[in-house]
């Protein structure tokens, strides 16, 4: 990751899964233990006191642990194994009670939650400025006429604002489907050996630790993967948006742009080009992540009470999978909030095709006296000569002397946008 | 898929989403707009009645359909033109009103939302059968003692029915999760050429078509990836089902079995084999799920108000992903509902490693004494002679006259299963 | 696929992996082995005339087959059950020698290999059309002057033979690819119950079969996976030729246009669109492929001499790999042969900038004379005036007094292509 | 990452891809381009010589760059300014001609082409040495006895040698695939703006530069999806060794171990287990890789000269893939190096099934006399009287007085290893 640490992702998620961070929360997991089970009357209190003081991420030597966790498989047994011995050092009889009860996944796990849980704080800031920008830009461009594009292709009327409520209704969706996911994700992982608990991981110690680390009780619950495919469908929502913005933003069309920074989205070769280095970014992460949330899914299969590989395949991918959602993000709220609309080259844009895409609007009117094929077809007569000609579908029409009531009204782009504002407005109303 | 229609799928899904069902789907959709529109005064009541005597697949030419579908693109293009033909037939009038106003996504999204809607109730009721069969299950096998696994090693007795109903939870959840998307997949979708709506598909309509077809009013919430990562996640947790059952199986081990069936898992080549043919068929699919998954959210950065390809990518995936879980979940049921158990063997296993998997229960009785430290190096030195003379672990900690209290306590299988059944307990009242 | 077996799929191939020519191939094995056998002398030459003659598919109860394949887990067994029925109904003595010594994987690999024998010859025409295609518009386009792109923003001229050429050329490594695959795809699976082989299919039945077969001798070698990843390969070679068409189908650039064919491409609701739907189809399919081959990656971890779920779950995938890229290159070759290009709108777009895009040319020219971060600095200088001014990039380089010599041949599109006819000229020379 | 270094990933290959060694790569690029330009009469030779000279890493001040990287979206750009000034301090002359004709995606691309061009070298390396011991290990355990599993099922004896020699055979195809791939991988990018080439890269400045690098000249062809594709396959056949060694060490079967290192492979409650640590590591890996290639091959449908999202979507995953292929095989090659084979309990193993697992060789001798329908369903019986009455099945086939030659003979697992032998010494001969 790190040339492109602050190329495809967000500076403050990136340190709250660094080493350090990493092993914090490790080492909240094991105190944590030992006072829950010190409440509990499981072990002694100046012990557990003692196992707590020396859960500090400055003690444990990194490089060392780095190294065992090959001998072990996981990150848990040297962690384990250093902090015993820093509490050995402090007090023999304290050291009984390291990680009492409990195994491996449990640490890991958990410590994974925790970050998770930080992250989800950090996440529901950063989806309320998204929701804010989104909404402002929609009041914002409520009315500004623009072409809607289908396959590509020039189709009708809309305004901007319909296209960036749609944008905003899918991200407030995603924020439902967070809320949701959070309960399931956000659990303490404590059972034991194989999963079977035990006398000193009770569920009274369960209450304690959950209650201390402000988490739900443990349950079978998948919430690893379910956060993956969340975060999976959040991520295409915001590389929708990308995508439209990058195609918005071609020289040909030219109706939108990233704002401009210093420096920024300049070629090494070529002087003039505003490239849309942001949406690319966010682009290229939206491509990368579908795959990631399909490797999550690979890894749930697993055997038994644990398995042999398809747990210590998530531990990667689900942390680049937040990595980048939260890239994604942090670019898009600020992609939004410096947006550059040419709300005057949206309007000469509309008039590009002669008048051709108001051939529906024409259709329609004409399908209520000769019937809607009839009409169809006499209009694509028409427009096939319009382009042929080169003329305007209004002068074709008039040449071809089909009687058309109020046609001017037919042609004008405010007249052709259907229900976008009854929409913008229910959106808008929604959230 | 033909020729594996049985292997992998369930026959009622497969019959779905069979052409005919396909264009039964279409139809009711067009039927739908057209008396909703009548209701609303928007076209003659006359010529809504005739549209819908009309939608009627057995009027439909089905290969026609196909080969003109490569020209639009996709199925409602064609589709419109022969039943405004057929139509046109009966009722010149009434002809003008077919498809008025509504666009081809609309019809072909909506479409599958109905077919889906017949899914999903089948869904529930395969669920609710599937949960009652993990009850049962548990129920009797609460105390059946097992030896549980990590990492495919043998590690300490739990009780089957623990492993089941940590398999019902997961599956309990996949309900809960399956509920709240349901509300987001099962959506009208109606939004006329650039989603923009129009006067004949005016929010009036819409209720009208989501009251008929009972489905909700349109939003934009990307149901259908929803949809594909839920069943993803549910088809993970059916594939770990398969997974653990295959490898309880194995010749060695042969404390699970699935229910013989005649011509059942026998081999072309060993008239002795017992293979495990149903959990490989639910291992195949949540092999191939996942990558389906991913897929559908590879779709979903869409250009603009309608994609060039990234739509059309949408259909065939969410197809299989729907018919490869119904085929998981059907053969699931049978697996379980036929589910073989050997306790004699289960029991026989755990006594397998000359007593090793009770270490724990020493090293935790000696840590009282001694230290987690002490009591673990201690009782490794004790495991390392138990493998190498072959002896019983019992018979070596006495001859290295290490003196544990109540230590045939320790060495119980029953004595070793943590808090199993409490587990167990919790689950089962909380469904 | 039913319902679109036109759209994103080859008829030709659809067909050759129907029910009937899947059984003709698992029928074409037996009779293949049997008269091994007898060539080997093994079996009685007469019983194997019998088994071959009793090989044909019409004989094949279909229904049964499919109902069947779900006891055994693969489609061998019922059909060798069926086979050997027919065979014990003709003589009795020659139904002990059917299937003599193989296994049911033998069957099925085989005659996949044998279906993808027909496929690849298929396919080698299929390339062969399509370079021809390609290399015929590169030599018409050789010249042909247009702006070169790069991040969807104009970026400096090229021709479009250019662009042609690079398709070709990756095509043609295409070509190498599937070659080098071809020896490792196309070989006899004959390794009997657990890859041992036996006495009955011998070193030397094996040649006499891979003779008779035309297809080589037995090897471990993922040649189905190295299938998969070369046509995933060629399939996103494919996706960004089409990819490239759909964006200049674009109504602002509208430099190239998929083929009018009668109906073709027209939306529902808007006579005048021209659709980019074939390229939508193959983008659509390269979207789906790459999972695909994830899939057939994810099936290669088998467990010992034969897995349970992972072979099973390449069968469907590489299956759908064959067939939506033989769509694809289908499609890619009718849509690259009545391509239409519009080389006066494609020279129209040069001049869209204000000659902003030659601000490269005036800055490399420049560079000699003061270095290239200045020159950098000043022509970034000049195209911000230009842009804010709306003056051409020469006028505006007039006003600022800057004197380059030659500015007028600077500033043509034929003297600003580099080496592209070179480079052109280089690949044509190589196929 | 970081945490899971030595975990994952192999230390060497790590390092070959650290910030440090990658902008050395890019240096690289620049130095051999300015002197091949010298070289060609194209800048002053003093000049390139000055540029070279400052084309060192730790010139560089790499928290700017990863900083500036987000602005113009790729690493060259920042770097390119970075070096012009350092140049431009030395001497303003020279910095006039520095990343002269060049364009950003040139450096990027060759750079990594650089880097992979020495991670084939250590791949190599490291394929000849698992190769060695894959060979060793075959001809040490050519005739060692162990029982071939399919389905999960004891099926018939082989040899370990035998399982091993076709692991071989897969090893030895990756090295063809990794040979074909490395000449179209192993190539110089150097295109300029839009791939169009200009004067100052022109064929003899390319020429020059390969020349320096030892790198092929520039071509379209994929080459990095195919070496992610390439890589892929090869991660996938060292998942399977590592897939069945973890299945062989299942406490039920203890055939085959990971050798015991000190602190390896423990839990960290239970202290006698004897965890597949390594191969849990490979098959994490193994399970990963099959998405990241599928993540490579959804960024080939790029746009135009150079994509939008699409190239820098390339950049992690392909490093990825590397990275962990490195880790998988470094981490097989001490596996297999220290693999502990216990013949006994394989040969202890054949014997589990009271002779079930002979039972096709005595259909096999029966067939001949009585037809393969017959003898199989006899011997179906046998088998499951053998099962019910848990008697072996030479005993079962005496009570039901069925008169079999040579009986004896046929319950030999050496007698029933098939071709095994042959099968292996062809492997061994053919590298």
């Amino acid at each position: 990751m790190s040339l492109y640490s602050e190329l495809f992702y967000a500076k403050e998620i990136n340190e709250l899964f660094s080493d350090n961070q990493t092993i914090n929360a490790f080492l909240q997991f094991e105190a944590s233990l030992a006072l829950a089970q010190a409440d509990n009357g499981i072990i002694p209190a100046e012990a557990a006191k003692i196992i707590a003081q020396c859960c500090n991420a400055s003690f444990i030597d990194t490089e060392k642990l780095k190294k065992e966790i090959s001998l072990g498989g996981n990150a848990a047994i040297p962690l384990v194994q250093q902090l015993t011995r820093i509490v050995k050092n402090n007090d023999f009889e304290a050291s009984k009670y390291v990680h009492l009860g409990a195994t491996s996944q449990d640490v890991v796990d958990t410590a994974l939650v925790l970050q998770i849980k930080r992250f989800i704080i950090w996440l529901e800031e950063q989806l309320k400025k998204l929701t804010q920008v989104l909404t402002t830009i929609t009041q914002q461009h409520r009315t500004t006429l623009m072409i809607g594009r289908t396959l590509l292709q020039q189709a009708r009327p809309i305004t901007f604002g319909l296209k960036t409520a749609k944008w905003l209704e899918n991200i407030e969706t995603d924020k439902v489907r967070i809320e949701a996911c959070k309960n399931r994700v956000l659990v303490l992982k404590l059972g034991g050996a194989v999963g079977s608990g035990n006398g000193n991981i009770s569920l009274e110690v369960q209450k304690s630790m959950s209650n201390a680390l402000g988490i739900g009780l443990p349950e079978m619950n998948n919430g690893l993967v379910e956060l993956a495919t969340t975060l999976g469908i959040l991520s295409g929502n915001i590389g929708k948006i990308a995508r439209d913005i990058s195609l918005l933003m071609q020289t040909e069309i030219a109706e939108v742009f990233e704002g401009a920074a210093e420096g920024k989205g300049g070629s090494s070769t070529m002087p003039h080009k505003r490239n849309p280095v942001t949406s690319a970014t966010i682009i290229a992460n939206a491509t990368r992540i579908p795959h990631l949330v399909g490797s999550m899914l690979s890894s749930m299969t697993q055997e038994h009470e644990r398995s042999a590989g398809l747990w210590h395949s998530e531990w990667e991918p689900i942390t680049q999978i937040i990595q980048l959602t939260a890239g994604s993000i942090e670019k898009t709220i600020d992609l939004l909030a410096n947006l550059e609309v040419d709300s005057n080259r949206m309007l000469a844009n509309i008039e590009l095709t002669n008048g051709l895409i108001y051939a529906e609007n024409v259709s329609l009117a004409l399908a209520q006296k000769m019937g809607k094929i009839n009409a169809h077809e006499l209009i694509e007569k028409a427009c096939k000569l319009s382009v042929s000609q080169g003329k305007h579908l209004k002068v074709v029409l008039a040449e071809m002397n089909i009687d058309i009531p109020d046609v001017d009204e037919l042609f004008k782009p405010e007249n052709s946008i259907g229900n976008s504002l009854e929409i913008i407005d229910n959106i808008l109303s929604k959230f």
